[in-house]
């Protein structure tokens, strides 16, 4: 007997009668897949046996006289530690990001002038930072926030790019813009609104450039997964994962950090992950203990917002570093990195 | 004295000196909005008064000295109650949905063939329902589930219109898809996970077709609203919202469903709400008393997924009804709709 | 071969061994349950048999190789549908809940003073409920907040009972008083706050009082169904289920009132469900539809706060009707209770 | 004109009209309190300064024409950073928790025997523990489950203190137990299902033993401190705050830690913060990099689950570190300790 490639167990209702199993054993048969019985005084339990991509296609649940159904096996493949178990890195621009290589991803939430992104990229640059950020296209709640430079914008990026040598990280909106956004970035970030944008995933799986994938407000780490599987299925490998806060009841912060997503994604997943302090908390305050946190607990990068002047900005100001303040953040953080036998970049 | 159009109070810490009021009545005043001060023994609180879109674009917790910002005004205009007393009421094909009017949506969850959404068109039609719901493009979670026949996917919907005079609401993913979609539908859907896809949500709000806004599975009624804000603001005010269920920490449903949404959509805003108990409860048993409770506390229209074979169906089987559990859930539905004083369609 | 009283399926991790396999094996042995082992390519699953009070006491997750441990059997037996096939009536004073019984169950959140509690007795005796409501002993976030008069307020509550003849449900906080509470009110009630303080289940447990038990605002339905088990366990079975609203992201109401419960206990339970509208919302314009809402989707009572001047309340204000909202709201749920085939009271 | 004391903020209905904000103004003045009106052209509203006490027993929100009332100062006080600025710490039989002491709270879930604790609690302090926990009253989910030995227990904890010296942290669940509680133990514990049993609070708060006081699981970091003020209120100030995860709708682990609460606890009170990484994650390969992470964000202390034997518990087995994986883990919590330029105990 052989449960092998199980996919799920399929326990069937306490009223469910022997021709409820056959019909179902009928189904996954004629689906070439198999099901093992294992009938008791309370209850029978179907143990499926078959290729994942039959059995994930079959509505299991809606047959008379099933209870529940239970998955046995992870629902991602190509992004599961077991398909790859050495951890993945992702070299840019000569920098590297995983495996011991913590990277610090800094720069304005948004880039609003050449003047701003120039001054901005320098200064992470000084403070430390290995790769730089800066939106050009900016998903806001709000129809009347500003919503980004566009082209123009990823522009200023490319040659802040050239003036610093830092890799740019700049998030994509929509499939239209890919070829742009590709042309002018390293890194190419897709926001956590966007994590089941599946066209979008789809898109950049098919370029051969880096991919930053920010987690949901609402998205479980298995579907974080699923949605990276969506980029590498297409051929893009080069995926980050980002933890960035999760919508809990709590309002004393933006977002709750979700601290243990970093062990638990490097348990289930070969790729890297980085954390952004700046949304999850939403307040300057926090940036620095929950950067330290989060390398503590094992992340290989941080992703952290820095402005000029905070106080212009049109975008994210009130959780953003000051030059000054950045200067000190990163300081404590490359203190850590050292403890925790990292290097950064 | 006039707190007039105030949008926000600023609380500042109860450590703020005067210079730090100053600085920040100078930024109002240099985007020409206003501050008027009421210091105390303990905090002083800046009421800020000026236009919506100057104000919403001041970063002005990231001021030294700030405690917290709280809005005093909702952030959205015209889809508001306040913008527009009476209910928008939504006709199309000679079916409304609004205004005393309740929508019966109904149709499998996915086009799945020719034959397949012809018999549910016929069936649906039969049971009462007066618009005929069918996806051609699918989100799915895992890359390895169905994703929907597309534009041929879209033929299909035209012809069962044409066959049964239903008028045809179908999910639109892509902006590149939307030529498409608006013409072979009637509605125009955003599904849940794209609620905050601000691109897709200005595209639709160019075309001249209604569209049905899903709620996201984290986002509150005011993100809804803002999201509606969106399309709204490009000139397309007829905007159906989709009360859908939202992720909490009980598992005992797929989500649960906010019926006290619909309540307080109807307070806030002028456009009709519809609720989908399919995908809020995951389970066809719970179709029914949702259904129920949804039109007591005031739906303007029901969403329910009926597949002629939900054993076979490729896509949300579980939650599915059969032709005979549609009738029966329909006859239900058609009662509690006559005891609230509404008609179908 | 026999999965018969199955109470769980270990799933191993892909690389645990047959060693790591025997160990668990023997451990069940010695502890008089069975497990059967299928092993397979990737994955080895064993079900357990045995009964359910020892294998609960297991700490199988504990071993090592182990990667999750899923349930097959509901963690509740008395409570449970299973157990008891008939849904479960309770009447006190003359008057009924459950079995298509509709109570409702209205009165003041504090009883304040005796002036206060007989006039708003009588006011909910005249608008049609069946029960009285209001506390003696008061669960406050804020120390600083009015606790409730006690004794004295259990007194005049029972001096109600006297004046209208409405059977009296209160609440009891501290197992010290529930002499005091068994004495002087008809039902006990156990707050969301205590939904597991254990030592107070058990003592309304062993007395001869319905008691009616609130969801805590994080508790899932099954937790629900377990707190309620400690009550049954020790010889009370007169319990009533209340949800309350559950605690989520959603700020627009205090809490989410998750009307999915309603069918979900009632397919899973015996015991009858209330729902108390007053505290999902936290908002007078939400308590008629919500009640509505609840009656359509099966609800067996309602719990509504009325005062005699709101204005004046010293807890609740905000959520409590005034006479005149009371006796509209009143009028629409005896008007829904009857369309749905029931009798209030 | 004043705003000192200001407690709240009330906004008006834009609908709302002069009398209504005039039975507002007369309603605070007759409580000893006032109100400051600023009318707009849009909505009016009205600051309202007092003293706390009254103003929290205001049902302001119950007025006709209040849309909404915000709070302005913290609803506590004795707690608060601002009512003492230097940091509380805790001193029992030798050791130190908070102001650069990081305790180490280590020991069994629950003491299941004599010989059990014993060999747990010179286990930890081999492993360099500072203090000893273990359950003699055990809250359970499930009425079937070991709910601890009682006073026997607590003996054997106060043989186990002899014993080793260590100081010792155990549960308290019911009033009733207080004297024998307070009487055995070092530190008494209210765990996160009794957060709000309010009762079991104040009685805490009469006797002068530290409490332990961890967070309910749906409660907001303004509530548990809330709860703190329940104790600090009755006289005793030596309470320690215990994160131990929030529930989400994250199912990879039992709970979320919340680390972001570390700091933001210790920005809004003066008291301790301790973390509890076993009961957050539910799983034993989680305690590390959630201990790390816990002190890198400021934690004044860490309680972790040691069992001589994890496969023989009679509860949390899969969360407890067995003698050598504890070793492991205080290796790298104490080399973080002095990272953090702190002291262990």
């Amino acid at each position: 007997m052989d449960f092998a490639s199980t996919e799920m167990m399929i326990v069937m209702e306490e009223s469910a009668g022997p021709e409820e199993v056959e019909r179902i054993l009928e189904r996954l048969e004629s689906a070439g897949a198999r099901g093992h019985v294992s009938t008791g005084d309370v209850v029978t339990v179907i143990g499926v046996i078959g290729e994942r991509d039959v059995i994930a296609g079959l509505p299991l649940e809606a047959y008379p006289g099933v209870d529940k159904v239970l998955p046995i096996l992870k629902p991602y493949k190509l992004v599961s530690r077991e398909f790859r178990h050495s951890d993945t890195v992702i070299t840019v621009g000569g920098t590297s990001l995983g495996g011991g290589h913590v990277a610090l991803i800094a720069g304005p939430c948004s880039v609003e002038s050449r003047e701003q992104l120039l001054t901005a990229a320098q200064l992470v640059k000084e403070g430390g930072a290995t790769m730089l950020r800066g939106g050009a296209f900016k998903p806001r709640t709000s129809p009347y926030a500003f919503q980004g430079l566009g082209v123009e914008g990823l522009e200023i990026l490319a040659e802040a790019r050239e003036l610093t040598g830092l890799p740019v990280v700049t998030e994509l909106m929509d499939p239209r813009h890919l070829e742009d956004v590709a042309k002018f970035s390293d890194i190419i970030q897709i926001g956590a609104r966007n994590m089941q944008n599946f066209q979008l995933l789809s898109a950049v799986g098919e370029v051969r450039r880096p991919v930053l994938l920010k987690r949901g407000l609402a998205a479980t780490i298995d579907e974080l997964l699923m949605a990276a599987e969506y980029i590498v299925k297409e051929g893009n490998d080069q995926v980050i994962l980002c933890e960035r806060g999760i919508r809990t009841f709590e309002t004393a912060t933006r977002n709750t950090l979700d601290v243990s997503a970093i062990p638990i994604i490097k348990q289930r997943s070969h790729l890297p992950v980085v954390v952004d302090p700046s949304h999850a908390a939403g307040k300057v305050d926090l940036v620095e203990p929950l950067s330290l946190a989060a390398v503590a607990a094992g992340a290989d990068g941080l992703m952290i917002e820095m402005h000029p002047t905070p106080e212009t900005a049109l975008s994210d100001g009130a959780q953003s570093l000051d030059p000054g303040q950045f200067a000190r953040v990163t300081a404590r953080i490359s203190d850590i990195v050292s403890w925790a036998g990292k290097t950064l970049g």
